[in-house]
């Protein structure tokens, strides 16, 4: 397996966070959080948007925790994993763009080591019982809840260049947008997982889906059973990102960047829409592109290495790209590291980037062009979801009477 | 053929309204509209909750129309009848009776004269396409202009017993009320429908399903061709409702009884949720429930037959009912019985809904029981709706870029 984890790390103080530790408590039997050995079967589900060939900051953050969970995975857990192009069209999409990338993203899926045999792996745009189910979710779902959530706020701001917020007017919102967590809930209802890695932009929009299923329960099932677990955040993710709260962020359904910044510019996050092709290092990127890039990182003129992100963005961006690809926390890096120069760090950010897309460039250059077996596996993934995920909805008609 | 009609009417100045001659100046060609020897194929759509057991309003607001469309239909045009549950879970649901309801509707379009052999008679929530290009929709359609819809405000007055629109708290509405003219829009133009029979109250939905039909054509569809042809209100049904416009109403999309009134209280309207069980007749009701009802129907002690709704509310909903039965307008048939008694004309009613009931209440009683026909018939009828609306959601997703 690609990109087995180098070492299990240990629950890390900075990683529980509150609001981790109050679902633990509050939904998870102990023996299922705590206790690997005896804990009941997962379902784990997220979903990523076809953002195109991933940049590094969508692979650290994100993705490669993908595979870690894949690989860290008791037998009897289920990983299903989604490239979810029904929320991609929630913002304005080139036709011919979207397609490209929903490809490429199946295609890095593979490439960085998900197994199509292990995980499932589908295109959401695949299986209709996620509109179906978000469909009915609408239907217990109050729209001020849904007008509280800031993430479409963002997400339009951002569309348009806004410079914050309150330039939005609501009104020009598509329904997609403030409906998007909805058909989120679905999808991770549809499988009813119990367990969903998230960031902190989606902490939010996980407490909907817990919400929401707790509703549906309470309103349909017969004596009030839970059919849909409330679903829990994924920990092991915070655990093996091996970095602290303010920097472990990722956003399931949408490719995360907010982590690793910009190497042209560590004011802002390595972004896929940056004019500057040298602010982001793309998984189809050559060996001396990286070292380039790498190369001409901003960083500054202070001698040694310290990891502060407020008034040394960019050293600390490489130190939180280099501690991403060893398992490391960046402060423990800087400590190691303290008396190198700026050029040898990057030399080691260099040779560890390198061999973190080596083999995943490989795999992903001859996969993306295998489009008879991509298709064959988006087929089988989307099968193997809609087996589950009929299930599901058989038993949810029952219960809303649509039988 | 049952209730074919018994003769055909001619346009009537009453009945072409003014939006009806807009749309049918601004998108149908005069071929299409005003030719029925060469005009186009046309693809008719509606849709009805299923309500239950139908009473009189019901039928005589839209069921029969179906009907009459069905059997006044040229040999090309394509039919679509959709009962539609998932329209039905925006308001408070029992399961068992859901479910229920969604049985009785079908057998009642069966007994009433809909032939599935020559319709599409098909359960919404059998087909999931409707759900996916809801959703589709629902990222090329503003907030705004949702919350512009009256509809969903009245629907929610009605269901919490509000006295004005005003007392509604928006926040509080699901999701579903406020996105269902989407999906509405998604249920017509599944099927590229050009035609809907629509009443007043659904002219706004109507609209958005036009503005939606061509939003997308603009935004989507290469050279801007027109994919989702606008769909147009179906005129023939005012024309055979043989009333005039302040009467015409019904509604595709729920079980409609504006028109026909309440018989114990004639200044609301006839409703399955009244407790009165004299206000309303329904599907089932023996010939001698009939005759009670109308014999105990509120009228006034004025002497002789007029037509006054206002003035004259019981007597007028009498002529309505007859004039509806007769294909004959309320003021017609008023001129033509002036001289009759409440009870004359009371007596004439009896006769013309227990002829109006007869068969279908034979044929409904029938079929309600026969469980492995019904679900034959909506397999069948799911499995034509489905081969249509999969093609247009190939196209769809093509035009969109998930493929």
């Amino acid at each position: 397996m690609l990109f087995a984890p180098k070492r299990v790390l240990q629950p890390n103080a900075l990683c529980v966070r509150h609001w981790t530790r109050r679902y633990l408590s509050a939904s998870v039997p102990a023996t299922e959080a705590n206790d690997a050995g005896k804990r009941r079967a997962r379902v784990v589900f997220s979903g990523i948007q076809p953002t195109g060939v991933p940049h590094l900051g969508n692979y650290l953050g994100a993705l490669s925790n993908w595979v870690k969970l894949q690989n860290e995975a008791s037998e009897e857990d289920k990983l299903i994993f989604s490239i979810v192009g029904w929320h991609a069209i929630t913002l304005p999409q080139k036709a011919k763009e979207l397609s490209a990338s929903r490809w490429d993203m199946l295609a890095t899926l593979l490439a960085i080591g998900i197994d199509p045999k292990r995980s499932i792996v589908f295109h959401q745009d695949d299986n209709q019982c996620h509109t179906e189910l978000a469909w009915i979710f609408n239907c217990i779902t109050p729209v001020g809840k849904l007008r509280r959530m800031t993430t479409w706020k963002s997400r339009l701001a951002d569309s348009r260049n806004a410079n914050s917020e309150s330039e939005i007017d609501e009104s020009m919102l598509n329904a997609g947008l403030l409906t998007y967590p909805v058909l989120q809930a679905a999808d991770i209802l549809a499988y009813r997982a119990t367990h969903v890695p998230v960031g902190e932009d989606q902490v939010q929009h996980l407490e909907l889906s817990r919400d929401i299923a707790q509703h549906f329960n309470r309103t349909f099932v017969p004596g009030k059973k839970r059919f849909f677990p409330p679903p829990v955040p994924e920990i092991s993710t915070f655990m093996s990102l091996g970095v602290g709260r303010e920097q472990g962020t990722e956003l399931p359904f949408e490719a995360p960047s907010k982590r690793i910044l910009s190497l042209r510019d560590p004011s802002s996050k390595m972004s896929k829409s940056s004019p500057d092709l040298q602010s982001r290092i793309l998984l189809t990127d050559s060996p001396s592109q990286i070292t380039s890039k790498l190369r001409s990182a901003v960083t500054d003129s202070i001698q040694g290495v310290t990891y502060d992100p407020v008034n040394r963005p960019g050293v600390s961006n490489l130190l939180t790209i280099l501690g991403a690809c060893m398992e490391k926390t960046p402060s423990d890096l800087a400590e190691e590291y303290a008396n190198k120069s700026n050029a040898e760090l990057k030399a080691l950010v260099i040779d560890a980037v390198q061999e973190l897309f080596k083999d995943p460039r490989t795999e992903f250059e001859r996969l993306r062009d295998e489009r008879a077996y991509l298709t064959e596996v988006a087929k089988d993934g989307a099968e193997r979801a809609k087996a589950i995920s009929q299930e599901t909805i058989r038993n949810v008609r029952s219960f809303v009477g649509l039988y």
